[in-house]
């Protein structure tokens, strides 16, 4: 199940992805072909009811195309956003959770002991298909890194690894775009990664129970079609269990929380010389059976 | 003017502090005396609505406390929660903001040339009078932070210095509680500064009008009644106005934005032998002018 969120005619609804690449507008369907059903209009609402929202998205399902063409739209009619959008709600990072990488932002490191965890703020967060801002006057040296991010279901706290998946709702596609110089200068990362626009999220969620066997699944991020990155998931440092568990501990987790795994080596700052996003370059991440994330950096946005 | 938040009868408002000690319901005072006007509900709500929000409250000030007797509290009735709080707004920190509590956290080291800035998670936010959680068996190392924050009433973009107090609502003490262990061992700050429980805030917002000089308050934090840290206001590395504007800088802020400007010198790590807090514990912040958050430590909350 791919979980999209769109907006057609000035309002927002949560879509399902069909097989044929048209939009299921999930409320109108419901409402029409599930009138007892009760869906909520937000991809946050219907984490938020979890279960609710698998089993009416299953129910949906399993009527034909041809009934549930009056409720779906095609894609390029559609201005996605992210499938998580909040004016509030700050994203979960990992640093350094794969060892090339972590190697290649600082030579002769050790790679952490534990989950480094830093936040990007709510006003980073854009659709997938809108443009980067290159924020030029404020950062000359604006990066890529594509990562997978989990997105919970059911909240918790205390949350042990072998629960951990109960807890997860689904992955989407994040790209942590990232300022170096701000990130620098600023010592905690959280202003480096938190200009306005710098955190493209979607194209939607694919719900767990699609996706067999996750730390297989392979990562790669191009700009301008050049392959950049390159990673699976089996590298991370700090498993998926192990993140869920550190993030829970003495915390709760909340439905709708997205938490961006970290990513892999080959980010524009390790280049010789390093190379940094500019106006006019396409950056694409590209998760094995997640989707494909791809993002337009402009100097006006 | 101060806001509270609180609950009564299970229903949360918005209150004011009367010179008398009581609480004005804002919400029922409206209704009742000013019924042409509207005033949200909750103080995000109220804050989105700045300008608003105050002539309101102008408004009900403005009738005798005999009039208003009867829309009030008696402060112990009412159970005060933080002035904002949200399922998912972080809190916006910096750190070591003043020269000699950078100084006593890592010795030799030169204070930052730009602002240190990291959030804390929503579910830190904790009201006035509770307890906060000891968290024992997740560190050993819990120590407090005694901070003035300012909090954002219309939000912005690129806000220049001399705008900067445009867009401050007014101000509140936090408590940034922090584990030391896990700030350090996670090496970026989020974890240890997040929590459940480790973000006391209040008791209520002081209106930016009644503070006369915010640069020459006073700032000084007791454990059991022992003095711990004392700082002023103008000790700040970076003002108020840097502040706004290096977080405003090519990044919205919103209304209902929290920045703990940071800690004077004297937290429980740099002591020596370093002593953190313990249940039982009474950590007190008194910020001349806006008021007294005290809190106790609990092994069980």
């Amino acid at each position: 199940m791919k979980w999209m969120q769109g907006e057609i005619e000035n309002t927002l609804f949560v879509g399902l992805v069909l097989e044929n690449g048209k939009i299921l507008d999930v409320g109108r369907g419901t409402y029409a072909l599930l009138p007892e059903s009760h869906l909520p209009m937000t991809m946050l609402q219907c984490l938020e009811e979890h279960e609710n929202a698998i089993e009416v998205a299953e129910k949906l399902l399993s009527y034909d195309e041809q009934t549930l063409r009056f409720y779906t739209y095609a894609p390029e009619d559609v201005k996605w956003h992210a499938p998580i959008i909040s004016p509030y709600k700050h994203v979960l990072c990992i640093g350094k959770n794969y060892a090339e990488h972590a190697k290649e932002m600082a030579v002769g490191a050790t790679p952490p002991d534990a989950p480094v965890v830093f936040t990007k703020a709510p006003d980073a967060v854009i659709g997938p298909h809108d443009a980067i801002p290159s924020h030029k006057g404020t950062t000359s040296e604006l990066d890529y890194e594509g990562e997978l991010a989990l997105v919970i279901g059911k909240g918790g706290r205390n949350i042990a690894k072998k629960d951990a998946f109960d807890h997860i709702f689904g992955y989407t596609i994040v790209n942590d775009v990232t300022a170096r110089d701000l990130q620098k200068k600023h010592m905690q990362f959280y202003l480096g990664k938190s200009l306005d626009g710098t955190c493209p999220m979607g194209p939607y969620i694919v719900s767990k129970g699609a996706v067999t066997d996750i730390e297989k699944v392979t990562i790669k991020t191009t700009v301008n079609n050049e392959v950049r990155q390159q990673g699976v998931l089996s590298d991370l440092l700090f498993d998926i269990p192990t993140l869920i568990e550190t993030l829970s501990e003495g915390r709760t987790l909340r439905p709708g929380d997205v938490i961006a795994t970290g990513t892999p080596a080959g980010v524009g700052k390790a280049m010789k010389p390093p190379v940094f996003l500019k106006n006019g370059d396409v950056v694409t991440i590209t998760v094995e059976g997640i989707g494909q994330l791809s993002n337009v950096v402009r100097d006006e946005v």
